[in-house]
């Protein structure tokens, strides 16, 4: 297991991890198997989308926010239940593929870490299962 | 790893893909382990939801679109900012878990390829991790 | 692979169930690999979120509640189309890593049944595959 430290500088950003996952499938060396993508954070997400136009994470971002914006009439003291309702919705993890030493993604794929409560470090934990029989 | 081709021919669809599914399940010949479906594209998804009454994934894609329309002054100039949304709220993938050579499914559970930015033909990767101990 | 019996009180609840995963891990004494928690079920789901605050699942379940009501013209006759919508949103499945014989979560992380449906009775599939050089 790796761990990636991501530095989000907004309090929602979506930052495009691809490379730092494709390196860490590099460097195991494994041929045939999976890659978990893990956000250790309650208020942050992984997800998979269009890596081409920016245009399309600021959608993304922009959707969530008003339909579930920061203040609500939420119960939780801290004033983020949005970020933990997002962070739900999204999903903490994602899994890719991994054939002939490479990631498998769509033309238009890339793996983002999405933040929902930033500024601040991040952790995303990456682990490379390799197939039995690789 | 195997590719399955799924042919939409709505802007919005779920196909049930399980027996596609339980096939590549089979041709491994794994007993114990899991399976990953993954939709290689970024405004389609797969998801798992009951395969009885087709009104369930009517009434799941009618809600989605209701609360995610189409046009809603996006930025992004392809006009498909919702099904980029769409994709990013189910998720690229499902994990199945297989026990004695098959699918562990619930008694109303299928696996779906969520289309939302059809009609198009669509590619879902289908890949076998049978467990260590296999 | 080992079932998880889940037992909710209320149509919309989420029951915390990191120490019976962390259990099946433990038992299974795999080092290092992974761990899929799986709702075997249309109506459920599994998630990870904050476990110390519970107003954080409260506002969770009533804002799913506020966007996704029991009632708004569903064709469903069983009258829980919301409950299929919500389980699709949020997921059937979570992936957490094992390193060292020990679950790898972020410090306010817990995984989390979510029950869309009930009371009932409910089946949480757990599975752990260990990494092919555990």
């Amino acid at each position: 297991m790796r761990t990636v430290t991501v530095k989000t500088d907004r309090r929602e950003q979506m930052i495009d991890v691809t490379s730092q996952v494709r390196k860490e499938v590099a460097d195991s060396g494994v041929k045939s198997g999976i890659v978990i993508c893990f956000a250790a954070h309650t208020t942050a997400a992984v997800t998979i989308n269009e890596n081409a136009d920016p245009d399309v994470t600021r959608d993304i971002l922009h959707k969530l926010n008003k339909e579930i914006p920061k203040d609500e009439g939420y119960h939780h003291g801290e004033g983020n239940s949005d970020s933990h309702i997002k962070s739900s919705l999204v999903g903490a993890s994602e899994i890719v593929l991994i054939e002939d030493g490479r990631l498998v993604l769509g033309r238009w794929q890339g793996i983002y870490f999405c933040e929902f409560d930033g500024p601040r470090q991040r952790e995303m934990l990456v682990k490379v299962i390799p197939c039995a029989d690789d």
